[in-house]
């Protein structure tokens, strides 16, 4: 078919791990990533960018040093670019990223959470 | 509160108007839109930059000269830059649209169908 639409529930059956983004479109020079959150992860910041968070199953909340906001299915969130913030989710959240192409899902913090910022599925 | 999340459904409800997208979030020079799609719009193209639509709700076709896609609720879809399209629905579709600030819902057809590109809701 030369013009399929990307099925966001088939494209969560192909991964299992947390935490690693994975690539499903892109939009100019913008990456939208499929990605399951459970647990924490680690304080960082993109200081080039913001970044959109939209929560299609479950809940997640992001910390930020003077606050935090917590993010249903069906809702969406933009950390501004420059601003320290820490995602967490009690249970498995599946989430959409909008982003440039080639941002780090550790921002500037790096660590063994650093997941490939190119994997297509 | 500092921080809030921006719950869609909410977003919705507050026009009624077809084909005449809303901004709802700003990501870099990026829009976020909330659009009610229903009847035949107009074929048309964007000559500088990709176009996604993100169906909420319902069901849309998007016509090419070459073919067509039908794009339900969960699934996203990527118009490339350049490709002329003609996007239809029957019944009223929700969608979210991302593409630059600035973009014209017309591009370069014009007409009477064009609507104000900063309509923030």
């Amino acid at each position: 078919m030369k013009y399929a639409p990307i099925r966001l529930k088939e494209k969560f059956l192909k991964f299992d791990d947390h935490w690693a983004p994975k690539i499903i479109a892109s939009m100019n020079d913008y990456h939208f990533k499929a990605v399951k959150f459970q647990g924490e992860f680690v304080w960082h910041k993109h200081d080039t960018t913001d970044e959109v968070f939209f929560v299609l199953d479950g809940e997640m909340t992001i910390a930020f040093r003077d606050g935090s906001v917590t993010i249903v299915a069906g809702e969406l969130f933009v950390v501004p670019k420059g601003v320290e913030h820490k995602p967490s989710a009690d249970l498995e959240c599946r989430a959409m990223l909008i982003e440039p192409a080639g941002t780090i899902n550790t921002g500037n913090a790096g660590g063994e959470m650093t997941a490939d910022d190119n994997v297509w599925i």
